[in-house]
């Protein structure tokens, strides 16, 4: 790579997880906990692309309450933060860090919350889809599948267009088992993984063809935007008039239904998880006993458990496939493989506090 | 019953159990939590001698390190405490209680700690122990069993010697399982539940010719005791002096072998548990869907679950047959019908102190 090419990173961090409640809340969400190493996931994100030969400072697309929470984490590093007053989905998010970039910088837009085991991998990746993102592509990463997953939306991998990188023959949404299955079968679909590329005017163009309603509150909403030191703050009312949709509806199935759309993928096999659940921790961090264990914690004859703690002592004897989870005030037990369940106790509080 | 024949309850808390951690503590053992109801368990066994028709003022023989802790939960009622120094086991307890009680008065010695749900059955049974109390015999209470328990000693019924009394033909101590079977078979054994009567001077007379050494130390640490207000200290070093041992091997046992052993024994069924697990507890306190929560609780498609919390929010959904206990900064969770496991854990966590 030459000067030229060095990519802006854009990382988001809107999300607000439940799913690894009770550690992940509101206030502290998944991204900023240390769940997979001693550093929390958004410092780990920051960390792959922190190489300044190939990456320019990252812009943090993140919700204004959590502004304090990632300059901490940040430690002095050099960012933009670009805070939003309200969650308005992926695509707006991205629309402002285009708008502040400049137009023929290539983005690369990521989650602040996935672990990628495989950095070398996903830097190969990155390479093999910049050129076609010179050129005006919006590309995006396509994990290869390990299983019938139900919970993420597949790609269709077209013909190749450029080495390691081909077009995208359709997106479909998150599909059923049965479909899940014969997808993997055909050996032709990728995971979406929410991870994208393109230079900040393609996106652009894009919105202004299939979202311009999107394009013109994001716009407003930078044009009207207070800066404070690295902290930017686009205008909360022009921002809430925008539509609120993710990436993958508005911009990307959009452009490759097009006639001529053109949306690349970048299959590659990278250790990637999104850590969407207990369940997905327990399986990246699972000792050959099945032992997944974090924090003060007294496992005997257990046996593929799960006990993480921020605190409290955890103490279990004669378990096994279990998920207990404690923090601050709170203990969560669940049987492992079910810790989708979570969002039953999560909507069960909600209803409590209404 | 007259006035002469009033009883004077011996309320002995000795016990420091750790089968109830992390609730129970050395600190604050089980007898002084409110396990069963609003209650502790040491107020209730209060409650159950409170009618001064029946019953004279209680001594309580407790460790001193809880003297606090008993006045605080005898809200103001008039009581006499017998306060260790140090623990001899029960034998040497309640040769003080016996030494400070007036020689002729029918004492009735019962733990602090354990659940009676038919208190009109236990009086009936008191009332049938009285006349040979009186008469100098040394009787104890023969709980009906309800399954072949091998965590309590067991007691052969011999003949009837009053109405509802019988001679104590032997103890039994802990058996294992298929003599506990075998017994059952046979109806005529009870277990042990660790409630007594009998006169203070019988009591004495027993030890003087089956356990010299300890009466002589009980003697010493009363006739060398201080008093503070209701507060009896016995002196510690003569008290430390006495051998250590239960009414059962020191007193019972060997006035039962003894040529003319006057031991009484009157079956009673009486809904007694010693809560002596939290599987115990379980048993004694589920609904019809084998649940039983205490505290802040949100159980979701979980069933024969015992979930206990005195300050934390377990949150447990699609678990079956799991006792969760929350108490201060520590979770224990084991399988159902495993309770007794947790002496694994309080091992443990000794092992780390030391």
């Amino acid at each position: 790579m030459n000067e030229r090419t060095t990519v802006v990173p854009v990382i988001l961090s809107g999300g607000s997880g439940t799913r690894l409640w009770p550690m992940s809340r509101d206030e502290k969400p998944k991204q900023f906990l240390p769940l997979t190493a001693a550093a929390t996931m958004f410092q780990l994100t920051l960390e792959r692309v922190a190489d300044p030969a190939r990456y320019a400072p990252p812009l943090i697309v993140a919700n204004a309450r959590h502004a304090d929470l990632i300059e901490e984490q940040c430690g002095g590093r050099a960012v933009t933060l670009v805070l939003e007053p309200l969650a308005r989905n992926t695509a707006p998010a991205i629309a402002l860090a285009a708008l502040v970039a400049a137009p023929d910088a290539p983005l690369l837009v990521m989650p602040s919350d996935h672990v990628i085991g495989d950095p070398g991998a996903f830097a190969a990746a990155i390479d093999a889809a910049l050129p076609l993102v010179e050129r005006g592509w919006l590309a995006t990463f396509g994990i290869t599948p390990d299983g019938p997953e139900t919970g993420y939306g597949y790609i269709r991998i077209g013909e190749e267009v450029a080495p390691g990188a081909h077009s995208v023959a359709r997106f479909v949404e998150k599909p059923d088992l049965e479909t899940a299955v014969a997808m993997i079968a055909t050996g032709d679909y990728v995971w979406n993984g929410g991870i994208f590329m393109f230079r900040a005017d393609a996106y652009l163009r894009a919105l202004e063809a299939h979202a311009p309603a999107m394009l013109a509150a994001a716009r407003a909403a930078i044009e009207g935007a207070t800066h404070v030191g690295q902290r930017l703050h686009p205008d909360a009312e022009a921002f809430a008039a925008s539509p609120s949709d993710s990436i993958d509806y508005a911009v990307m199935e959009k452009v490759a239904e097009a006639e001529g759309g053109r949306v690349a993928v970048v299959p590659v096999s990278m250790g990637w998880s999104d850590v969407g659940s207990w369940d997905a921790l327990h399986a990246i961090g699972a000792d050959e006993d099945g032992h997944a264990h974090h924090g003060d914690v007294i496992a005997i004859d257990t046996v593929n458990c799960l006990f993480r703690s921020d605190g409290l002592r955890i103490a279990a004897v004669g378990v096994s496939d279990l998920i207990v989870v404690a923090s601050g005030n709170d203990v969560l037990i669940l049987p492992r493989g079910q810790s989708q369940q979570v969002k039953r106790v999560v909507e069960a509080l909600k209803a409590k506090r209404d």
